[in-house]
């Protein structure tokens, strides 16, 4: 992929902050926006596959990385847009974005992911699915 | 710092899992991660000043970046090691280990996370207080 | 207030259920049910005045009673109604209803709460502000 | 029984409360106490068999009343003590209260749970397992 390539958008995902979100400073706390990449993650591969863990295969998240770069208060409409990255055999890297939904402008927070495809039998890790790779484009 | 130096340990917090902290998967969700480094790290703050946060000196998280080695399931008794990184006029990163507190060879995740003092009225960034910048050190 | 009186529908606040609100079971954890009934509460609250809470006027929750009906899985859109209940000097209960929003007649939960309007400087209580009376009808 | 009995403890389980469980008005969040509440239950489930949990037979809370008395504020250490209640085929009931552990008569919260035991396939009632009746006693 050259660098001029724009990454593949995968989902904008609308999630709607809970006053429950923020913590004794008055912001959304640092962990909830694991929650809000996690909920958007889990929306896409719902919607490749609604079968999209089974007893034979299942994604795991192995690194989360986060730059925050604005505090959200309550009340607040976000959008986390993941975008492909690199993909490998058994795992994937994708970015995300945390904007706000009525000013895309407004950038709360960003960074990447990896993804790993493992047999939730044994651990190991499995070739992704087909339809992933395909969407993954 | 030479490669050789060791990493300061700044705190050795112990954290007991919750069986709340589990998701649908039967492991600690990702996102729990962030609040046991997050009690770490206030854990921390703490032993240094009681008024460690004030309407004058916050600290904020501007990064956070986990790795995820080995899924933690319940009951688990774990220990948050927080070690100083590199030291600013206003921040600081501080790497951190997740371990089994009964097997401390196991690690559960590790990661580094990124911390800016602020002034909270204005959101500008200020100098590290001298008594952190002492116990960094 | 005769027993045949219908209670008065305060608001009618939908949530979105997140992955990360269900728990081991592949339920959403009970504790979550608090929260969709917290943001219920202050949607209405937020509603009546931008200003609902301050320096010298919040609202607290003395009791929540919650009766599990039917468990939620993700994915799914809930709709949590409040209905009003006795009216005091400094406090009034309130009734709560989870039902899904594709399907109202599939009750999840069901209960009541009591919130007491204090002054947060000291703790005590004090009289239910006007604009909330004249809602509470 | 007579109202002259003591309500045999069944456990008391010690909980730390964490930064993260505060909410922005600087207390414990109400959803946070059936956390506790829950961390107790299953503690003391686990106790009784390391098995209390299985594809044939697991634990739904029914009804949980939660009356709270005083804020909790982090840091703190609490216990949950959980009583024994009434006892039925299929469900018991069990009280609890949240007091502080360096101050036990500083009560937090007290109130009441009802569980039900169920077949996890089908989610029918079934029998209390005979190890559970025993230890309700």
């Amino acid at each position: 992929m050259s660098e001029s390539t724009t990454p593949k958008l995968l989902v904008s995902a609308p999630v709607t902050v809970r006053w429950g979100d923020m913590d004794a400073y008055n912001h959304v706390n640092n962990s909830v926006y694991a929650t809000y990449v996690e909920e958007a993650r889990l929306q896409w591969f719902r919607s490749l596959d609604p079968h999209w863990m089974g007893e034979d295969a299942a994604p795991i998240l192995a690194a989360l990385n986060t730059n925050f770069r604005k505090p959200i208060e309550w009340p607040a409409e976000i959008v986390v847009e993941m975008y492909a990255g690199r993909i490998g055999r058994s795992s994937f890297t994708a970015s995300f974005r945390i904007v706000d939904r009525n000013a895309p402008e407004v950038l709360y927070a960003e960074g990447d992911s990896v993804l790993v495809w493992i047999d939730p039998r044994n651990g190991k890790s499995i070739e992704l699915p087909p339809h992933l790779r395909a969407a993954l484009g």
